[in-house]
């Protein structure tokens, strides 16, 4: 869980990895229970940052093929939080599904950012950043992610920058 | 959970409720369990900011005489935290007791910012920033809090500064 | 959550609301994530029956038209449970969707009995038995559940029987 | 988590760590907080097994010097559930401590049954029997507990036995 940025020479490769905001969108929907909510009749609080990192969970498994379970034990890779940042702006209820918007905000060489926009019926109920470093998940030192897990991200949110009226890629940021 | 900051002209009364940082020190520590962790053999991220919420309902029931449930229920009082910042330094893990510092940075008219920092073995693991709002609790619309808690919430925060040695008290801020 | 069996006579209309085990079947699949699992890399146990609590209200949602939120708030009614029981016979792990099977064992003037099984793979990881009482969500006395509610539940929980090759549906039991 | 009760003969060395019901007696309080309560204002039904699990694992910690983390890592000693039992009395909420009494029933070569018993304000709200089994925590087969974390439980759970007017021990069962 700690971030050792300890920096030093970029390698041409990895200069490559550096990707910028996603331009394809993922949501992921979740349904609000009883259990939920507290007695003010609304989601406690501290569920919302845990359906964000659910969703963004979700978003893992779909952009590079691997929940965090499997990044961690099959392929040796931790991406713990360094920073999350979260405005709540309206209640949380189980009225209506609370769809998730999570988009990649920028997928550096020792870091990802990830925003989420919680909605329900139309309203913007929360949204929040959140950046994960990317270390060996036993020892806990940081290191760059797997070139095919970057690459299969990569193509998942370029997929819509493609088609035609689609937006065009953004350029890689450091 | 909605915050409207209304504004407007701030009656004299009203002016006196306002209260600048802590001056007292307030401590929650909490057990980590190992259903608290994750297979990465650390306390699961979600897990740190509901602890940050319990600390901080512990600071409420301690500086104010009421936990959320006797604010909601017996006196009225929502206090729906309206923004959430945390930096997460360490992983936490049940090798220890985990203290939680939490700080009053701001008690004002329609809001009360607090902080909290979590130690453990002496290192500081995670810190955070929480911005409440105060509402009425059925209606969930912005109110001020009632005088008694704010008087409670003075004096307890308060206390060490009038000790000899003591820090002094802060002058209010807007 | 107290269960004040009052007993009494039954009046006919309330003898025809008991309803034997369900014939149609109900299923609630959950996504197991990182967070679930403990450092054993195995789902916590105490999230069990958790999830077992979710397919519950998935289940009341299906065959009622209400989940908790709405039973509680918009129609007064609670369900609180009086008893659990359940045997963990395998792992439950975020390799494979966990399958939770919900069958109504019986609705009673007071009680209604749920069994839940869930499967990963094939393999049944768990079982349990959940027994409700019905009470007025305010003052937490017994009650008899709605009509409307009772009828729904009942045509619900036999559709299958009234199809060909359907299983027939079963007596009323007390 | 799976049980696997191949039996067979029993050394006489295993047939001494056969202990029986604990003669000392075990209290692990909690603190109910808002966010455990669900919108009927009582804590939600699925906190309790949670409940139960952490004053568990607080009489490990207590009686066999290691808490579930440290059994695992630290003694490569697993202790999943196979079975809980609860009833459910009365509703718990934020008004009181939870006082959670913890009694050992059985230690036997193969299996710990622990009961708990959760009281507020004087009234019984649950009570939970709790089966587990001891296992390779790498392997997650079937084995017996150190013969040193057997001897210590047996010092503690029968510490008040020794003492004058203490309740005497309980001959040892299969």
């Amino acid at each position: 869980m700690t971030a050792h940025h300890t920096g030093g020479e970029r390698s041409p490769r990895l200069h490559l990895l550096t990707e910028a905001e996603q331009t394809t969108s993922f949501v992921h929907t979740v349904t609000v229970r009883f259990g939920d909510c507290d007695p003010a009749a609304i989601a406690y609080t501290a569920r919302i940052p845990a359906w964000c990192l659910e969703a963004i969970e979700a978003w893992w498994k779909h952009h590079a093929g691997f929940d965090w379970y499997e990044l961690n034990i099959d392929r040796g890779l931790g991406t713990p939080f360094v920073h999350m940042r979260m405005d709540f702006r309206a209640p949380v209820t189980p009225r209506h599904p609370l769809v998730c918007e999570v988009i990649m905000k920028r997928l550096g060489h020792r870091s990802i950012t990830l925003v989420v926009a919680g909605v329900q019926d139309g309203i913007l109920c929360f949204e929040g950043e959140f950046v994960s470093v990317f270390v060996d998940a036993k020892a806990m030192k940081a290191r760059t992610p797997p070139p095919d897990i970057v690459e299969r991200i990569q193509q998942t949110t370029r997929r819509r920058a493609a088609e035609p009226g689609g937006r065009p890629p953004q350029p890689p940021t450091a």
